[in-house]
């Protein structure tokens, strides 16, 4: 049984709410129950240095935590200094898990930066981050698109991610926080909506785990995963 | 005229939601028209060294902006790895304006830290967080006194903030963005519900102000937090 | 009764030594009592991005206080990495404190350095640090006038701060350390020598404060501005 | 045809030499072809502190990068004040690797850092780093124990580590710098000497890759990390 | 001939007024011409925790160099977040040519600290602050004798700094900037009263000297020293 | 009696490994007994900014330790974010030693960064370092020659450093780490191929010193380098 009642193979109740900021060329609240993700697209008409004159465009991301978006209040990283090993892990998976699905040329020389901040957090940031970037970018190309029509749409599949693990033997999709902190094998899987894998990040937190697992969690991340597009759809109507 | 087509003493669409987040001990999404403030009150059984044995309890913030709270995108902090002067100016003065009405005697030796988090910015941001900082501040303190009675309320009076300058030649109530960028002489009033005034800080832009500018701008500010206290009593029922 | 036997309206000794460093382009030691700061004017001909070919110069400030310039040593802030809320917010004052009465366009397009650097603190660094400023910028101005005639002086009125506040009940000019640490209420008035406002900052240290106080704080910073303004005519012969 | 001539199944070269250094109580420099990792294991008789008085020890890693270990020059980290998120990435990869596998009970309150710097790189640094590290806690256990016999092994199984990627449609083991540069997919696999899986990251740096896919790579990973535990019991007798 | 129109082996002027500061326990503004160096020494009743419960105290220096002690100024350390290897060379020196002629165990457990500041730069800080952080360390000593004496005095010989080189083929004592920014071959020489040597520094900057040059810079070192000696009697009365 | 038991002029066993490095245009592996250093020279095709334009070269050092280079680990300076002053001292050092003996002009407009990272440590690290740095200099300036002919050879004489102090009250050559840690003096001695003196650096731990002392050691020092020299000479073929 989870401790949330859930099926092992039901997801958390997802919703996105496009257009949440004022200010951004795109943005999204997504949650994934009680984790909320504000993520932000900005679109800038200039690429890093080691992009210049190269007709290539770029997506990155950037990752934070309100202090006391969790449980018990965390420092804030702007006040230590430097962001934790934690945190740049998962904007450089967020960032990568993107442009797996961006066409960079098609893009042109523009840079989109996708800021996702945890305003509450209750396991799976990183994967709800990711599922809410997708809403993010698309609006701020939609809306690159209505001024300055694109070529061809850079943006010509969805991403999304889910963590899945198992708990007390049972594999489980999208943990939250009370499975996360205990389970036994704990992974992150980004699909794309035409079926294909870009990143599987599975960690053996206690006993190494067998093919097999890593199989079963990979089918549960395609039930999710199916369920994460259909909310970006809605939420973009593409 | 102002931009927003207000009378020069009306303050914007106040909102204040308590209990925004589910983790923190106290917590209020304050919205100032489009300046939305997450705040949360975090409460430690500990406090700082400088206070230990001495049987008083401490208050204190911090403050924070998402990259793209604001028109155009700005760093993040956390990757720069340092707090501007500008933070940290704003969080001394909102720490200091909680303490001004808190018995820190009357709290006991617990320290609660107000994380003001701007996931929205339109002018105003430092005024919005004390005045929401009070609410999560007050629901965090009814938290403790629902388990262990204090015998004093630590937070007898309400504590409120509100903008105030010269736009266009003429004393405005509540600056909105547009109206502070262009602002002559800008000042910053924290007053307490009792009537008392707790910080005055206001700066010519320009030209320097005279004494009965600064006489008026008050009495504006006065009109504005009566305003404010309504919502907080609203929000917290005290 | 003050400490030290000042009356409630009494500035402590002014001294004001112009060219006091060798190298700078204008300098000032100035000492109010016992707090001495030393102030050096660098000019640059070259001005920050954000003013590059808009034909403006700019005038800016840093502050320093050396460890032992107290009564207890404090860590080097160049030791810890970095500056703390407090001395940023100090510079920022008096830079801003100086543009008040800067015309920057007849500046040209330069930039003045104001390098303020406590060498013995007994209270109201901050507002010594500023009337001693505007004597090294006016000494600097008059080099570069002495080379390349200005068309319009740049800096035509003088400013100058105090500090001001209410110790054991009596509203009091010019604080040093022994009232400032015990003051209830605690102002920094910066004010021009044609009597404007520049800036007002009043803080409730204990107890809120009301009107009537603000306004003899104002009062008495009147009186005491106009005997800096005596002290930087003295000083620089205009 | 790959770079090297390899078969798609064959590991390069790996040497192990283990005691290379003089001071550490356990120490390997490992090689996988032209990549050279030195690493160190530093046995301290105290724990971090949210281990302290629990009975149990803790093994972490660190990871480095000599400047001109690579092809071009990077920069020092130590230089630029900071790790790169690359460089925390591994370490934090290295240290879960070979926390799977050491029984912390059994070791009992002591810390033991496993130290890995990159003399020489050229391509699959982190997987030879965790291969070798193994071999440097082994030695620094067996030193442990000669002294102060454990009850039981805190170490009972071996754990390996090897790059898998697809080159140029190949599915291929221990992919090169050349070859990693150009992977479409790049994983990374870490596995127990009982068969177990530690961790599984795969990577689609080009198009997503398929289920099929994965499981191909993880063959190779297996038929790599049985050569290298061939290596590690030569080296340590184990 | 040199700039300054002096003879080969004269220094400049020196002047050392003892007690500069208010607050330090020992301080002194020494000027070697036109460089001004003001020491201060802080004593507190701890040492560092290296040497803590072993009856030995400590002496340590800090130095730093206002921004535009300099003729262009230099950036401010605090504000760019770290010292300069320069500067921390400098303060490693201080600090090790005072502890050189002081008996730290006759000091008992308390630490001396020696803040160096140069308010004005002219070629030499660094010799000057040693000759000059003597007198603050000798005035702190005595007023601590003063208070609970000690059994046998911490310093009981004198040290002092002086600058030699080779300043167009001719070796000179007490190099200014202009001689400095020249010269052949450059040296610190660090002598104590009685004729010993703490700490000899010659650097070629162009080409190689020879032994007979090391041999005549330690000559004119010690004709320096011996009126730098002078000159701390005549401050201290030692 | 020496703790190694070596005649009181006698060198440690010295190797210099050239070409450890497969990616550096120069790199040498240097040991003096148990103390190895891993030196590689990196051309770059271009000159920091106060050199651009003005057709002269430059060469830079960097320096490094691995953590458990010594017998206790120590801290990563990349992980603490800031190098040591030791560390900047003595890459300070390097730089300087190696400049003086490189026709900077003949070079070109090109700079040469030379890492020296200490993978073992035991006494002398920064004298086996420069005396590396030479070999791989002259690797990288012989690669250099090769492709494009130099004028003149840009690095015409060998430069080499030991240390050289007073053990046990005897003058004694190249002090291992049980030697330089009970030094009484302690000298680093930069000298020539052609008999010249680049860097002496001699100080007192403990007593001071006198000047036959001094020369005592230097001659010690001559009697080493030239055996470095040796060593170098077989390592390049000049």
């Amino acid at each position: 049984m989870r401790p949330s009642g859930r099926a092992p193979d039901q997801m958390r109740s997802i919703t996105m709410t496009p257009r949440f900021s004022r200010h951004a060329e795109g943005s999204c609240l997504v949650a994934f129950g009680d984790t909320h993700v504000l993520v932000t697209a900005s679109v800038e008409e200039r690429v890093p240095p080691f992009l210049r004159g190269k007709g290539s465009g770029w997506v990155t991301a950037e990752y934070g935590m309100l202090p006391r978006a969790t449980h018990t209040r965390g420092s804030r990283e702007a006040a230590k200094g430097k962001q934790s090993g934690r945190t740049q892990e998962i904007q450089r998976l967020i960032g990568r898990s993107l442009r797996a699905v961006t066409d960079l040329k098609a893009l042109g020389e523009r840079q989109i930066t996708l800021d996702c901040d945890v305003l509450q957090a209750d396991g799976g940031t990183r994967t709800a981050a990711i599922s809410g970037a997708w809403v993010a970018l698309r609006l701020a190309l939609d809306g690159i698109h209505a001024a300055t029509p694109f070529a061809a749409d850079p943006l010509a599949v969805h991403v999304a991610a889910v963590s899945c693990g198992v708990f007390e033997g049972t594999p489980v999709l999208d943990l939250d926080y009370p499975e996360d902190s205990n389970a036994g094998t704990d992974g992150n899987f980004v699909l794309t909506s035409t079926g294909g894998l870009v990143e599987v990040q599975a960690t053996a937190e206690g006993e190494p785990y067998d093919e097999e697992t890593l199989l079963r969690l990979l089918r549960l991340a395609r039930i999710g995963c199916a369920e994460i597009f259909s909310c970006q759809r809605a939420a973009t109507g593409r």
